[in-house]
């Protein structure tokens, strides 16, 4: 049973480098049955607050600075979904960060959007950089009908782009700007840590409590930061695409982790900050191993670097799967997810001395072991190109499809979102265009042993039949 | 806060007929923190599922005999979402059972859909009854080119329809039908309750396991019965709807209520039935409360009926909403919904007897004190009519909207959906006619303290602004 499965792992030594924010740390919680209620008598709606569900949600809009803030228990998902549904109409236009969450992908589908995209800029270390404001601006003179810019900030690296810089260009054309700050919940409550997008001028922030705060998985928090997102509008959608039967143990935990966070932060975040400092100093002097930080970004590569990211560069020595599963397998660390050349461990406040130490001393005993010798490894960049966009999303989800193999795909139109997870960032999204370079791509992907999403069995590929 | 509130509740003298189906009893379960986690090495990925979910969801299709049963974490909502849009092409055209819950008009809206419905029969004790097969025919007769049949069975009232027959009429036309089955998780395990829609043929049915089988609040299961539906399209349309963070805690929690059913429903449901039809019995010698069973309802009015769910019809002597507060007041007994003339005690095979013993007091009590008067009270029969569709939902969304205020809203059309929550079934939808007897209608569920959804501030209605 999954349960018997779960309680093994609680019981064990492993260390979890990874979401959720808790880290398995037993606060203090009832039995979860016995607080399980629906809507009755003295609580409250979420989809028609007014009472105690009111109050806690004035009391998370106040704790970000926000307008207005809603409990998500369906993640940052139906946030996403619900943000962009009520700020572009259907059909309409959309500025999308190439790097988005497939759940902004599925809102352009769902809508019909027609999406143009900027893309990251590349970094040193391999992995996708920020969002330049010139370039949303160029974008906006390029298409004066888009209709709301939606990014990611910080990435699931840690990446930063610069919110107020993109806010002021999206408001200089007259519209919202979206930021999924998903992996940002813990920004802005002490100077290691980035501001947070609410207090940068964004229109609406997407925030999961349970990736960075000690929420349980599956919350979030959607914040209105304007008045350029009418606030009926997303309730009516939060109504679509969240349960009408919301959990309050969720709901329960969202509050205690913002009640943690206003009550200790300050303290907490300080000792956070301490310990990632002094780990961040004793991986100083590994030599194959890589473990960035802010300073190693260029101006150009990130606007800010979230110091809670610890990724982990293997530098072509080692890919970023042999060096998770060493970690995991002979020190009993569980990072978060590993790519062609490096490796992602999460942190919160909630971890403890004694996993960054462990982590320290894993790093350097496998660093003595490395050599100087290269073996096949892929870094990002070469994966995320730009394709040509031969027709819109959902076009090419209604036209006729058909399938083949990977090898024949060249020069066909995509009718699938293909993309590595994680972090599930498309490679291709229906309606583009497979060029070569992607059929090398993704069969190189596979090769890496890297989760694709989106191929058919065999490596088959679904394609639009054209003509 | 949210959680002391919930400790206070927990520890309250408070009978719970109501959902969800654990009834607040604590079942053995860890620290959630302690087993809250994310998909991580030797666990799996619900969207993916190849491992641990995907074994325990194949032991919940062996259960109920499906072909392919999904876990669900944001509720039958997502289920429901998913079955319509993976089975009606954008813009075609669903037949809907107007007693549908909101995610079935959401649905429509999302994709764009033209519902064409059948209307529930009447009951003699003013509730809505069965969806009748000869109805289903003739509409499809009308409408060849319907591409999906959507029904509720059973209601959240309990009253079940003839799956089978429809089932077959849907089958006839070469066309699937999907049940919103979310009241009868625990239906098709003992003779005392209805078989489960699975087994009558219904292609998808949904189902929520926290309303009648002891799950957590906003956990659901969606089967799939036969070949008329595209599994890998339901994937699809449920990796848009739900989270890609589902929480373990969640579907732990299901596999523990379906555990249990197979392992000790037998007995828990004989004991079950055994303490209901108790409890009928005692009720039988009430003078003006009505506690009505199968054999009440004729074959017209209902195909079967949930022996489980309570309707306490206050026949006129006093409104659902009266009953309902001295039940609690008075008797510490929380029910789940009133409604015009009735209140609805939901129960489940965890209730216990005492629970029972309570409601059979506390109602003879009140009835006892009852005299023959009639006061002002209404019956869903009168509420729900049948407006006419002067326009489909997603183009009176997508028209120019105004606002008036009710009394001035006849012969307007719609641009909201107004219901009563609970249940949550519109009385118009957007792009239908308001006509007299529906301001009418409105006026005095707002008299009656009911909760009308979807109107604005000061009795305002949304409407769309023709030419």
């Amino acid at each position: 049973m999954i349960e018997e499965r779960l309680n093994k792992l609680a019981l064990s030594n492993i260390y979890p480098f990874h979401m959720p924010g808790h880290k398995r740390r037993e606060l203090e919680f009832p039995n979860p049955y016995a607080i399980d209620i629906t809507e009755i008598e003295g609580f409250d709606n979420l989809h028609h607050a007014e009472g105690i569900l009111r109050e806690a949600q004035e009391k998370a809009a106040r704790l970000y600075d926000a307008k207005q803030t809603y409990y998500l228990v369906n993640g940052s998902t139906c946030g996403i979904l619900a943000a962009i549904s009520a700020t572009v109409p259907r059909g309409g236009r959309i500025l999308v960060a190439r790097n988005s969450h497939k759940a902004v992908y599925n809102a352009v589908y769902l809508r019909q959007l027609s999406p143009e995209y900027v893309y990251p800029a590349d970094t040193r270390c391999g992995i996708q950089g920020q969002i330049i404001p010139k370039q949303v601006e160029q974008k906006l003179i390029e298409f004066p009908d888009i209709k709301a810019v939606v990014i990611t900030s910080p990435t699931y690296d840690g990446i930063v782009s610069d919110v107020a810089g993109i806010a002021e260009v999206a408001h200089n054309f007259g519209i919202p700007l979206i930021v999924d700050e998903a992996h940002g919940a813990h920004f802005g409550f002490h100077p290691a840590f980035p501001e947070n997008a609410v207090k940068l001028g964004a229109d609406a922030v997407i925030m999961s409590v349970h990736k960075t705060l000690p929420a349980f998985t599956q919350t979030a928090l959607l914040h209105l930061c304007s008045d350029r997102i009418d606030h009926t509008c997303i309730e009516r959608f939060l109504g679509i695409y969240e349960t009408s039967s919301p959990s309050y143990v969720l709901m329960a935990g969202i509050e205690k982790s913002l009640v943690l966070v206003e009550r200790q932060g300050q303290e907490l975040f300080a000792q956070y900050a301490g310990i990632l400092a002094e780990f961040r100093n004793s991986v100083q002097d590994l030599k194959h191993l890589w473990v960035p930080g802010a300073e190693d970004f260029s101006q150009d590569e990130a606007w800010a670097f979230d110091a809670g990211k610890l990724l982990i560069i293997s530098r072509g020595r080692m890919s970023g799967q042999q060096l998770q599963e060493r970690l995991f397998k002979e020190y009993g660390l569980q990072t978060e997810m590993s790519s062609g050349n490096y490796v992602l461990a999460m942190t919160s406040l909630m971890d403890r001395q004694e996993g960054f130490d462990r982590l320290s001393r894993a790093l350097h005993a496998i660093d003595a072991g490395l050599h100087e010798e290269e073996i096949t490894s892929f870094s990002p960049r070469e994966i995320y190109c730009q394709p040509e966009k031969v027709m819109e999303i959902y076009e090419a989800d209604e036209a006729p499809h058909g399938c083949v193999p990977l090898a024949k795909a060249a020069d066909r139109v995509s009718a699938d979102t293909i993309c590595l997870y994680p972090p599930g960032i498309p490679l291709l999204v229906p309606g583009e265009r497979i060029d070569r370079k992607m059929v090398e791509t993704i069969r190189r992907c596979l090769e890496l042993g890297l989760d694709v999403e989106g191929l058919l069995e065999n490596h088959g590929i679904n394609i639009v039949q054209i003509g």
